[in-house]
């Protein structure tokens, strides 16, 4: 295997893709992201980068509440038209019926089979980005989404980012706490 | 669509499964991990959370340094075998090849398509988990897997890890930045 740099980019595998609900001016508006994942376990909390510019931003700044909500693949385009277009051009409060769950300012995409409500934790400066970190207060799924109570990925069918372009999950390739089992020293 | 609460709990639709790499007592070590994403993109940083009591944990707190190995699927034996054991009990040096780039304390598992060499540029406290931020410094990747200099997730079938399971790369759902233009509004 012959390796070569290709210098420091903002690069990962593959990420989820979100759309972070927050009220700006009292309304709710959804951005598309990427760049998010757990933070924590105990308590539970997950992370989100956003562009300090972002109009997202400056809602999740005014209530210190924000929610990822996770769109099906069957809803690429409605989740890819909240990356195309800003709130702060046009009105995407009318692009997902938004509900309110235990935080009163954290809008929920009711149409997304999951939505993770989160209350500000701490928001971390990193240079063009800030990465908000939210403890998560509730998660509401869809009653079709679920097995066991959880939310089921095969029913969810989440929409993956990478490299610009969106996918579904593939096949199952082994699982975890338990292929590596198999494994011998060389 | 009929929603539940289903509580609090650390979830994430999808995420990428990644090989922390520290040097622990001056000694390579891999711990499997999935909470990571980017974090920053000028300059670009990416983050991922760990358990405080990880032996990895001590590793970053000492050089300061760490790097984000992009296993493949074919590599998900050891990919969770550095999950299933500790570098307290057993010595995972010897999984990967170890090779070093621009920092000398954060080891690159030379096997592995894609290294993400990091500095780390703050640590969250956050409960159990502390969430690493670091500075991507340098990107090293496989020559067989780039496509127009750039890392390819075609070629690199990198392992997404949800729900206890690891799963591979689906079909593509659409362009980023493009499918939204078809979005009419309701």
């Amino acid at each position: 295997m012959a390796k070569v740099t290709v210098g420091p980019m903002p690069y990962m595998s593959v990420m989820p893709t979100v759309l972070v609900g927050a009220n700006v001016k009292g309304k709710p508006n959804y951005m598309t992201a990427a760049w998010a994942t757990v933070a924590c376990m105990a308590p539970p909390m997950v992370c989100v980068a956003i562009n300090r510019v972002r109009y997202t931003a400056k809602g999740i700044e005014e209530n210190k509440t924000f929610s990822l909500n996770i769109p099906s693949t069957r809803q690429v385009v409605e989740t890819d038209h909240c990356g195309l277009v800003s709130g702060v051009q046009a009105d995407k409060s009318a692009v997902f019926r938004s509900t309110y769950g235990k935080l009163k300012t954290a809008p929920l995409a009711e149409e997304c089979p999951v939505n993770i409500e989160c209350r500000l934790f701490e928001s971390v400066e990193c240079g063009s980005h800030l990465l908000y970190i939210g403890e998560v207060m509730e998660i509401h799924a869809d009653t079709t989404c679920l097995t066991d109570g959880k939310p089921d990925i095969a029913k969810i069918n989440p929409i993956i980012y990478a490299q610009g372009t969106y996918f579904g999950v593939g096949k199952e390739v082994g699982k975890a706490f338990s292929a590596g089992k198999t494994y011998h020293k060389k």
